[in-house]
């Protein structure tokens, strides 16, 4: 039996995602958020949401470029702090000791101890309500050299990212391995 | 050190969700969706995405509305299943033994085996390239009773969906409890 539980925002799992941008005099800064997904495969996009009063939104409507870096689950406790000061008021990387690079292919930094990092152009902007819809090109993706494969393929228990619930307000781990995609389906067929 | 892999849409951790239509004749259909994720708090908003080529694509056009089911690992198999085979061909519900259920809110069918379902409105539709990004207003969301807690919240745990990698191709589960949000972040205050 079912319960109903009104209209929310519950989705299972989210991520936590690391935005980095620069603002109007160059000082980088860094948010997390969970409201994000893959949008296209061709050109590559993925999506993130901000709410207009972030620094963050300021700062993609500014240089229309931003990075996703993700956080392994050794760096939660930085995670977790950036989402609870403002870059308005607050050196982020500074206060985090984390490291600030200069994307090589956007006008935005990206964080140096994050095992991948998601290079992005504006792409679109979405005015949905209290969230704004930025979706990003991906023009690169750049990951720890000890993270990538003979195929360029990654290794999530080794990126070991975050997970955060909508509904709790908690960050989760990633679980076991349990099979390919297309395979446990062929005995359906 | 940091390795180039190009412009790839990898992101960690990818949802695994089941999207609900009817097609002209009301035959209920499903497909899995990765492509996906919350963004907007007010109204309640999720994003999902889909090729033009898919069944899924034309109902949604065709109903402005959709639902998405959430399935629990248990149901890897049918979910599996489901991704390698179209709704104009197959009747998934019947081949899958899965229960279609018409959602009270919406015009779109859900699952009623998964523990969470949430029902969509069409808010926005966005042209991308290869994928056309739906936007769901979510007008309601459902959850087997057992997994609601007093204040209307539910545990992952429970619910135990599951994790798509898009480099690898492969499913996931969800991991330890690590700690709530805005709780160790404190101590860099």
């Amino acid at each position: 039996m079912k319960k109903s539980l009104g209209a929310k925002t519950y989705l299972y799992p989210a991520p936590v995602l690391v935005i980095g941008t620069y603002d109007e005099k160059g000082k980088p800064n860094i948010a997390p958020v969970s409201w994000a997904g893959i949008c296209c495969s061709d050109p590559p996009c993925i999506a993130i949401s901000m709410r207009k009063a972030t620094y963050t939104y300021k700062n993609i409507m500014l240089k229309k470029t931003f990075t996703i870096s993700i956080p392994s689950e050794k760096y939660i406790t930085q995670t977790d702090y950036i989402g609870m000061v403002s870059g308005k008021n607050v050196d982020k990387f500074a206060k985090t000791k984390l490291t600030p690079v200069k994307s090589e292919y956007v006008d935005a930094p990206y964080v140096e101890e994050f095992p991948v990092v998601i290079e992005c152009e504006l792409y679109h902007t979405i005015e949905l309500g209290l969230h704004t819809q930025f979706v990003g090109k991906v023009i690169n993706v750049r990951a720890d050299e000890s993270l990538v494969d003979n195929e360029g393929a990654l290794d999530i228990k080794k990126i070991n990212p975050l997970i955060f619930t909508p509904d709790t307000y908690a960050y989760y781990g990633v679980g076991d391995y349990l099979c390919q995609a297309f395979s446990k389906g062929e005995s359906l067929k």
